[in-house]
Order: structure tokens, then sequence, then C-alpha cells
């Protein structure tokens, strides 16, 4: 199965569908069932003491896994996120960008679940892993 | 064990520790291992359509079982999220504020965990529910 | 929704379906998306001290679901586990039967989710929380 | 960090450990933080149809990560499970080993987190993934 939309056609589409959150994330690297996505931290996304917020980390988890599906399905049917599981197991660097390091590991006809490492930049061990799983609607 | 921390005591520290979520949220009631806190819906936690973000029910989860923790062991010592996991279950109800009813299943010697479930105002079935792992610091 | 099967027809089904555990499990209770499960804890299911394995607990979460759901929507489509998440807090009471209390919190066309609390008989506070997503297959 | 138990250290000692899954796993590679290990799939590890059970993935996963702590921390203090998230991909094959391959992502003060992907023995896919915290408890 190879990708149905690339690197700047996701992003295209992302900012379309996600105004909301237009430019806080880049996708650096696409392939096959991988992503590469960065998050462009800004004052929004900070706690006190300058350290990314467990909101903005389960955020680029999930577009990371949303973006690598949509790759590979394209963009007919809008896939919705069903579950996560999150862990935290070091504090992000303070004012450093993100970097989403995700597999797809099931594509599925009606579920598709992916793992992320994610980590500040720069910075050699995760700060946090996930797992998400979609649910993919019917096609029309 | 008894409440270290009243409702109104709990919302005042919360905006001197997190000024950038100051409003967002409003403890509406607080007991012994238990919790609903409203989640007043702006526009930046909007999705198409009206609908919450996942990140904004991650938020409103993770505050909750911080909440019960800061109210139950007073605020000495800051805990930490070091897990999550979350089932996304149906779409909430456009422009209306969350709901969550938290209770805290644990309040160990270094570990809590909560169990939330998420209901837009004014529906009978939970839009979402969540466990939150948190990591109590030694005191000093 | 009412149910398609009472606690005798689910606990035959049981049987059948999975000989393997025959005897392992009693259904103490069910009504519309609620479980009371018991666990008939013996020798294979113990730890050194007498403590109840995790697989076991993981098993007892599991059944407990798959019989709320199966209660629910009959015997024709068989579900299947696709996600889990458990947290064990507290040691479980050695030697003493586990009693897990469910509730199905969703039951779509594609997927159920279920929560539960697995008690050591005679204990107040649960010794482990799950919660069990299961996929729907289509009816033939 | 190097390793403080080797591959036949850590075999021995959870034979003793727990005499009750003795011959179900077999360590077949052990590294820094990295190990590779065999369920021995045996006729009480099955389903109906020859699948594997869940309880018995469950079982593979967590002995994947204890292991590989105890590898690193060696035998002096005994870590427990906290809490795991499971996805289930893949029936596996029937009547096939399967085979754990394991990453230690965080071996802290107090808490250790692991990733485990599981395949039926000479499957390319993996059949279900799996993250599991352990709580470490302190020195004597």
């Amino acid at each position: 199965m190879s990708l149905k939309m690339s690197k700047d056609e996701v992003s295209v589409l992302f900012d379309e569908l996600f105004p909301q959150i237009k430019g806080e994330f880049t996708v650096e690297e696409l392939g096959e069932n991988s992503i590469t996505m960065r998050m462009n931290i800004g004052e929004k996304h900070l706690r006190p003491g300058g350290t990314v917020s467990g909101p903005s980390m389960f955020a680029l988890a999930d577009v990371s896994v949303y973006a690598m599906i949509l790759a590979m399905i394209g963009p007919k049917a809008l896939s919705v996120t069903t579950n996560c599981s999150l862990d935290f197991m070091r504090k992000p660097v303070a004012h450093a960008d993100l970097i989403a390091k995700g597999q797809l590991l099931k594509l599925g006809r009606v579920l598709a679940v992916g793992d992320v490492l994610l980590y500040s930049e720069g910075m050699d061990k995760p700060v946090a892993r996930a797992t998400m799983t979609y649910s993919i609607p019917p096609k029309a």
C-alpha cells in the first residue's frame, strides 16, 4: 500500500480541516506508516517554568497518527480518535520544540492504531509515549 | 482522611499555578475523593462543527484529578501526571460546556489514580472517560 | 434496550465458548449495562504469597465486559477485545475470590466500551480498575 | 548503565520467583533496555480455534518488561506492575509461539516504563502492542 497523499498535501488539508491549530504543526517526514512531526512550541503550549503542557503533548500525538492515516487512505473518510494511552516520562525542555516520531502499527477496515514517541528537540530520550486508536468510518 | 483545601482554595491556587488556563475551569463540587468540574467552553476549545477538541477533553480530565489530589494532600507537594488513558465514546454537543465527574480511586504515598467521566451539559451519556495517574513527589 | 440473554443463558454460553476457563467465573448479577462477576480463585491464579496474578485480573475484567455485551446484543455476533487499560492499585488479599463490578459505558454499532472495578472479596477499596474496548463484527 | 544480570541469571531467578509459570517463557536476547522473549505456547494458553488468549498475551508483555527491569537494577528490589495498556491488533496464528520484542523507555527512581510488540512466530506484523509501568520500591 503506497501513500495516497504527499507531505505537502497533508499539510494543506490540515490547515483547511483544523484552522484553529494552523501553524502549530509541521510534517517533517512522511513515509509508508511512519511520520516525523514537529510541534512549533509557542506561549500557549507552555506551563509555568516553560515546560510543554500535557494537552499540547496529547495534541501532537493525536495529529501525528491522524496524518499517517490520512496519508494512507486519502481524505475521503475522516477518521475519529476513539482511544488514547499516554505515558509522561520526562519533563520537556523549556521552550524547545517537540518532535514526534510515529509509526502506524495497524490500518484495518474499521480501526487504525499508531504509536508515537515524543522528544524535546535536541534531547536523546523521549519525554512521552502515546498510542492512539482511530475509527475509520465506512465510505459513503 | 478529610479535605485539606476547600473548593474556593483549590480554585484560587489553580489560578496562581496555571495562569494560562485561568477562567477555563470551575470546581462545582468537591468532596472526599470526588469532584464535579465544569469546563467553560470557548472558541479555542472547539473544532469544526462546534465540537470540543480532544486536547480540551484531556485537559479537563487532567485538572479534575489534579484538583482532587490537591484537595486531599494540600499544596505542599505538586504532583505530576505520569499516565493517562482516554476513551472517546460520543461526539460532544456543539457549544455546550463539558462537565467532569471524577473520583479518586487511590491516593498512595507515591501514586494517585483517578477516574473521570466527561459529559456535554444536558446529555445523559458520557462523551468520554479517562483515568489519570499522578506521581506524588516526596515531601521536602 | 433490554437484556437479550439472562444470567443463566450467559453462563451456559460461556462454558460452551470457552471450555478452558469453565468454572472459573460466576455471573452473580446481570442488569442492563451492568454486571457483578465472581472469579473463583484457585491455585492456578495465584503468585507467591497467595496474591492473585495480573493475567487473572486481566481475564476477569475481560470476561466481565464480554458478558455485558453478550447479554445486550445476544450470541449472534461474537465481539473481540481491541484495547484494554488496567491500573493495579492495591495488592489483592491472599486466597480471597475477586469480585468485578462492571458497567457498559458505550454500546455502539462497531465498538463497545466497559469499565470494571475489581475487589478482593470483603475489601472496601478496589484492587484494580480496567477499561476494555470490544469490536463488534457486522452481522452476517 | 550496564546489565546487572545476564540472560541466564534472569531465567534462573524467574523460575524461583514464579514457579507457577516455569517453562512458559524463554529469554532469547537481553540487551541494555531491550529484550526478546518467547512464550512457549501450550494448550492452556489457547482459546477455541487455537488462538492465543488475551491473558496469555498480557502475561508475556508483563514478564518481558519485568525481566528488562530486573536485568538493569538487579534482584534486590522487586518491582510491581501499576499500569498497563494493550492493543490487540491481529489474530495470533494458531498454535504458533509468541515472540515479544521489548524496550525499556524509562528507568527512573520510582517508575519504569516499557513498550512491547508481540508477534506470532513467523508473522511480519505484530498481533498486539503493550505498555507496562512498574513501580520500583525504595531499597531497604
